[in-house]
Formats: structure tokens, sequence, C-alpha cells
């Protein structure tokens, strides 16, 4: 039953999340997206919890039926840096899309970012869901799934490259020769393939962790793809533990089958608990949340993953309607997940608009309950660890406060944090230098 | 004599500066160019100071004959972005190039950091001129000097619209009613241009500020142009007072003519003060510098704003050689002077090699001395403010604390900050909503 690694823990700050109308709630600051004042006390809350990570979603398209959060927020790599300069143990993870950007561009910024924080920055590779953002970064249309995942592909590996363009002893920084560092040990990446070409090298060493964290967040086909040959970590979303522990085996043993160990691989289902003294507590607190959710902005929510499609045109208390490919090229493994689901389970549109807005997951109810379940999760291979949902701020440190003494007391959860890395507290391994590795592969810049 | 705005002042760091072997000072930490500790120091004594402003110069290319300090840094977005996090007043300059990003991405990226600041980012537009650049981005060739300035231009341009996405009471956040924001204030760019086709609206919504302050540092004809038009300030560079005197007139002049006011674009040339207690003492510590740069250095370092052009090849003690073209793709203002002073004064390669990598400048003596120089050239309208080069950590806080206050007791000045904007302490107004200026402008985002 032991498991070779203790339970992970993560959180999103994503400002006035939570629902679609968590905003409104009395608690939220109805400013929260904007304010790093919010970012930094979640961050810290998270830190005396002793997390792994704080992570933090990003999107590349809006417009005016966009959810609250989404519409005025700040960019990942620039809140990720100021949260670096005031916390100093947990990691600091973020989405960046491999469609709308460049990796020379990419791996400074996360480079930087790792050398800011000492080490404890990740990058979760996302493909950009939303067909609009194509219309942000003049390109004639979005690259369908299939294609943006080979972009991603290229672009990790250009990115990886350019991560080891200086081997670790390269700087010699000798104030008395003369001598700053040494030609031999800078390397020139050279990269030419289908989507980029990327001489190199990046102007930024390696840091203490070696390469950044490396989170992977799409759970269809190609996703689970990119997730087992690439990814460090995954970032996933189940309803039930069965469901959960299908796409852990699933993804384990994709990465196996590559020659990866599946320890190298952590899975990290997303969840929203919100705990009460009592079970009745818990479920009153929930339902302070899903009352704030109208049902129209319910289904103005649910048209996000079909491409903004307008649900308001069908029949509310009828069964889900036929969709045909909508939503496919977009949030794809979610939207099949909901048609399938609505098809067996012969849900209303109601029903399924509701649902999607407000999740009401099973992390409800009091901290031992929600303890037992975080601990079976983990101990029957559902997860590695957990990216927690905090619906309020107040859910977090309750989260802190409650829930994290009981997985500590347990031997599950870390008391003191093993490392001042995200590697090093996730237990991933430093990758080498490719060209530490195999002194001929690559070309170094002197020939 | 007295001017309409007090005398301000902003520094540089960039962690090993000063001079191409600086690093190689006893006092200068050799990896302060990755050290945030160092740029925190830097940022809280200039913060001290009551600078208006730390500015973080990048580049988008290297190879084994760049200057040690351009090897291995910060990327300026990340850095800036920490720093905010950590001080309170000063503002928070960055450059980044218009000839290898996206405009969604940037504005997104200094319009977040300049709600993490609460308004007090500028971005430093330049134009990238490393023709190396190209190879980094899958580039066929590094587009023409002119060509450059032309993307600067559309750039900034759909910038400043996608900046203006909401007005500034577009987010009502009404808990009660459930209305987060006005989609009457919500406006779409549109924007199609010979380089750019930008949709918008933008993901985040103007700060404190309006916008972030706009810096221009490239002196050549189409520098100006650009500035003249666009820009908030110039950082600039200069050899004696006459000739900063003729660029300040010149660019005022062409913004006049654009129809701006003289007040509203702001001269900043760099300056590198020494201070002693007395002359010996400052030429002193100046010789402690100057006598790091080998002349093997100081023609490495002159061959990078020729293409890194091998300058080993001629003879050290006659005339600096014939170039004809060459540089002029690149940093065009800097090498055009070069070889016109050069030419004027007879000049040898070694002359020329190394006051161009540890130029002496005037700016060293005793704090009265500089006190003098810097009224003088603020005075006499060759400068609204500095950028000050501090080559060593103590330099900086020797500045701070023996040259500010003889600023400070002449009343030419600050003692306290005027604001806690960037804007603000530059007195530059902040730019109104093109929206709200013309209700008629632009298309919203509802028809």
């Amino acid at each position: 039953m032991a498991k070779n690694k203790k339970l992970k823990l993560g959180t999103i700050i994503h400002g006035v999340g939570g629902n679609v109308s968590a905003w409104r709630h009395p608690s939220v600051p109805a400013d929260a997206s904007v304010s790093l004042e919010f970012y930094k006390k979640q961050a810290r809350i998270a830190e005396e919890g002793k997390f792994d990570l704080v992570f933090i979603a990003d999107g590349l398209y809006i417009n005016e039926k966009s959810i609250p959060h989404f519409l005025n927020r700040f960019e990942p790599i620039t809140i990720l840096s100021a949260l670096a300069a005031v916390t100093s143990h947990i990691g600091l993870v973020g989405t960046l899309s491999t469609s709308y950007s460049e990796p020379y561009t990419v791996s400074r910024q996360f480079g930087s970012l790792d050398h800011i924080s000492g080490g404890r920055a990740g990058w979760n590779v996302v493909t950009s869901p939303l067909e609009g953002s194509a219309k942000n970064y003049g390109k004639p249309e979005h690259p369908t799934h299939d294609e943006r995942y080979r972009i991603a592909e290229e672009f990790l590996e250009v990115a990886r490259g350019l991560w080891d363009s200086w081997e670790d002893d390269a700087f010699v920084r000798d104030k008395e020769s003369g001598v700053f560092f040494d030609p031999s040990k800078m390397h020139r990446l050279d990269h030419k393939g289908e989507y980029f070409s990327v001489q190199g090298p990046l102007n930024i060493a390696r840091s203490r962790q070696g390469h950044p964290v490396i989170f992977q967040a799409g759970s269809s086909e190609s996703g689970k793809k990119l997730a087992a040959k690439s990814a460090d970590a995954v970032f996933t979303g189940h309803e039930n533990i069965e469901e959960a522990k299908a796409f852990y085996k699933d993804v384990k043993d994709r990465a196996e089958a590559l020659g990866r160990s599946r320890d190298d691989i952590a899975i990290f289902p997303g969840v929203g608990p919100i705990i009460g003294e009592t079970e009745e507590e818990a479920e009153r607190k929930y339902l302070e949340f899903a009352n704030l959710v109208t049902i129209d902005k319910a289904l103005e929510y649910l048209g996000r993953f079909f491409e903004h499609h307008d649900f308001s045109q069908y029949p509310l208390d009828e069964p889900f309607p036929e969709l045909g490919d909508l939503g496919s090229n977009s949030f794809r493994s979610g939207t099949d997940k909901l048609k399938k689901n609505a098809r067996e389970r012969g849900l209303t549109l109601r029903e399924v608009a509701l649902q999607t807005a407000t999740p009401r997951g099973e992390f409800i109810g009091t901290p031992e309950k929600v303890a037992n379940l975080l601990q079976r999760w983990y101990e029957e291979d559902a997860a590695d660890g957990f990216i927690i949902y905090a619906p309020t701020p107040d859910a977090l440190s309750d989260f802190v406060t409650h829930v994290v003494p009981l997985l500590q007391e347990r031997g599950i959860y870390r008391t003191e944090y093993e490392s001042d890395t995200l590697r090093g507290n996730l237990g991933l391994p430093i990758p080498e230098n490719r060209y530490t590795l195999d002194a001929n592969a690559g070309v170094s810049v002197n020939g």
C-alpha cells in the first residue's frame, strides 16, 4: 500500500474563480483576479500548508460571453515572477500556450523565473483550446487539435534543448585570469524542424533544478501521449475515483512503455474541497456558491466549451441536444466526456449546464471525510497529489488549517519541505544536460 | 531658468555591467546578472534615493563573443515583476523587442506588470539591433533598420489600442445584481495593418496610470521620429553637453511639430558617475575599472556593434579602419557616430576600442562636481533626467548618499515621491481611453 512518495498538493489561484458566479459571494474580493495582495495571500497560505505549488491558468481570447475572472486577469509569467519574490519554497507553475508563442522567448521567461525563484518554476504546456486565439495573433485559422499537439511536442523539444545551452560548470567567473566562461561548455542547439527553427544558445543558464517542471493538462488522446512522453506532471479532472484510477493507470502505463519510470510522472486531479465542522455546514457552504449561478449564466458557461455555442436556443428540460462535432477542436476531452455522460445518463440541458457550471464533486464535508477521500484516492492509485480549487479565500485556509494536519498525522503528507526546489519537493530527478550526457550529441559552438 | 518639472533619475541594473570586464572588480558579485538579491538591493537603494525608475536592458542573441553580462541574465518582464513585489514607488522599465514578439502577448505582459506594480510599468520599445536574433526566431533574415521601425510603429499602435480595450468604469462588479461588467465599455480593436492583425479585446484592464510609460532608446533618424511621435521618454547617450543639447532640442522640436507639448517627452541621457571624496579618489576608482579591460576584450566589445566584426586583424596603432556600411543595420546611430568621431579626431583603433569599452565620461569627481554637472545639463536643456550607470554596487549607493542630497538641497530634485505611479512621478499625463474620448471611434464589441 505504501507509495514511494508522499502525497503532493497544489492550489490553483484564479482570482474570482470557483464557479462562474463565485465573485458574487460576500467573501470573495470582486477584483481578486487583478489583486497582487490576493495572490500573495493565497500563495502564502499554501506555503504555510507546505504545498508543492501554486498554479496559474491562462487563456488567449475573450469576448463578451467569457466568464468574469477570464476577462481581466494577470498574465501567468508576470504574477508568478512577483510571487517568486515573496515566497521561498512553494513551486510556481503557469500555463503558457505553444500555439501562439516563440520557443526562444518562452524558454527564456521560464528559465528566468526558474532563476528568480531559485529553482521553483513549472510550465503547464497547453495548446490553446479557444479558437478565437488565432484572431489575436494574426493567424488565418486556429490549428487543428492534432496539429496543435505536434507543434507542442516540437516546441517542448526546442525548449529543453535551449535550457541545456550551458553546462552546469560553464560559468567559471575567475576574476584573476579574466575567464568568465568556458566556450566549450556553451552549446548551440541548431534546431531545424517542421514548425520551428532556433539556433541558440539561450542567454540564461540552467537553474538549480535543471529544467522547469513540465505540466500537461489536456486529457485527450493527444494530451495523454504528450504527457506520457514529455511531462513531469499531469493536471487532470475526474468525477469519481474509478475514472481517476483508469486515467492514472493509462498515463503511467504509457510512460512506462516509453521507457520511463512510473514515479517520474505525477498525476494531479483537481478537486474543490469545501470543509465544514459538520456535513450540514459543508453542504450549506456548497449551496451558497451553487445558488449564485443563474441558469442563464450556466448556459453561457457551457457554451464556452463549444466555441461559444448559444445554448439558450434549446428547451431546458429536454434531453441534451445533439451537437455533432461541435467542440472537438477546442476542449476535446471535456466535450467528448460531457456528451457521452449526458447521453448515457439521459440528462437534460438544464442538468448538464448546472453541473458543468457548479460541479459538486465529492470532496465536501468534515475535515475527516475529506482527508479520508484524499487518502483513498492517493493510496488506491487515482492520484499522486491534488490541485485544490478553493472557491473562496477562506476555503483554502480551512483546508490548510483542518485537513492538512490530518494528512500529516497519517504520515502521508510532509510536515516540512524536503527541498527548496520544485523538482526536489516533487521527488523528480534533475534532468541531465544533454551535452554532458553525451559529449558527441549536438553541435558545440566551437565546432 | 526654472524648468516646469524637477530633475528625474533612473538607474540601469545589468548585473555585472559597467564595462566589459567590470565583473572582475572585487566589489562586483560575478553572478550578479542572475542574482535576485543583487537586483533587489540595487532597486531598493534607488528607491531610497527617490529615483523615478530602474531600467532593465535586453537582447535576443548571444554567441561566444558576447560580453559577460549578456550571456546569462534575467529576462526583463520576469525580473521587473519580481521587483514589483518588493518595491512600492519606483518605476519598472524594461526593454522588449517589437521585431520578434506578438503585440497581444507584449501588451498583456506589460499590462499585467502595470497592475502588479500598481501603475509603475514602463516599456523601452526596441527593434533589436542584433542581426543574429533572426536565427533564434526562425526568420529568414533580420528586417532592415527602416522596416524594423515601421514594424515598431504599428506594434505600438496596436499595443495602445489593446490597452484601451476596457474603459475605466467597465468593471461594475455589482454582487447584488450579478452584473460583473458593462459590455458597452469593452472594445474590440479589430486592427488589420501591414504587419499585424489583432482583434482584441485584451484580457486585462487599464492600470492606474492608463498605459505603461513608453521609452525609446534608438538615436538614429528613425529612432528619433518614433520617439517624437510615440514615446513618453527617451534613453540616450552623449559624450558632451553640446551634443546632448542638440539632441534634446531636436527631439523636442520634432514632438512639438507633431502637436505634442515639449513637456510630454522626457530626455534621459545615460551617465556613469564615479564619486570620490576628492578628485584623485574618483579618478583612482575610475582607473580600477578601466584597467580591468584588456585590449583584446576591448576589440571584441567594439566588434559587437559591427556585426561581431573581427578587429584583431588590423594594426592597433594606425588610424581606425575604413568599414564601409558595416554596422549600419544594427546599432546605426552608434556606429555612425563612432566612425565620424574616429575620422574627425584621427583616432587609432586602440584608442577607439578602449574608449568604447570603458567610456570615461565627465561625471567623475567629488559629489559637488557631479551635482554641478547634472544641474548644468538639466538647466541648460541637455536633459530632463538621467539614467545612472553604476559600475559597482557601491557606486549607486555612493551616488544616493552623496549626490542626491545636494540635488535636493538645490531644490531641483524631489525629497519625497509625488505619486506612486511612474507617470505621476514623471509628471506625464494619463492617456485618455480612445473610446471614452470619442465614442464613435473604433468598433465596440456590441456593434
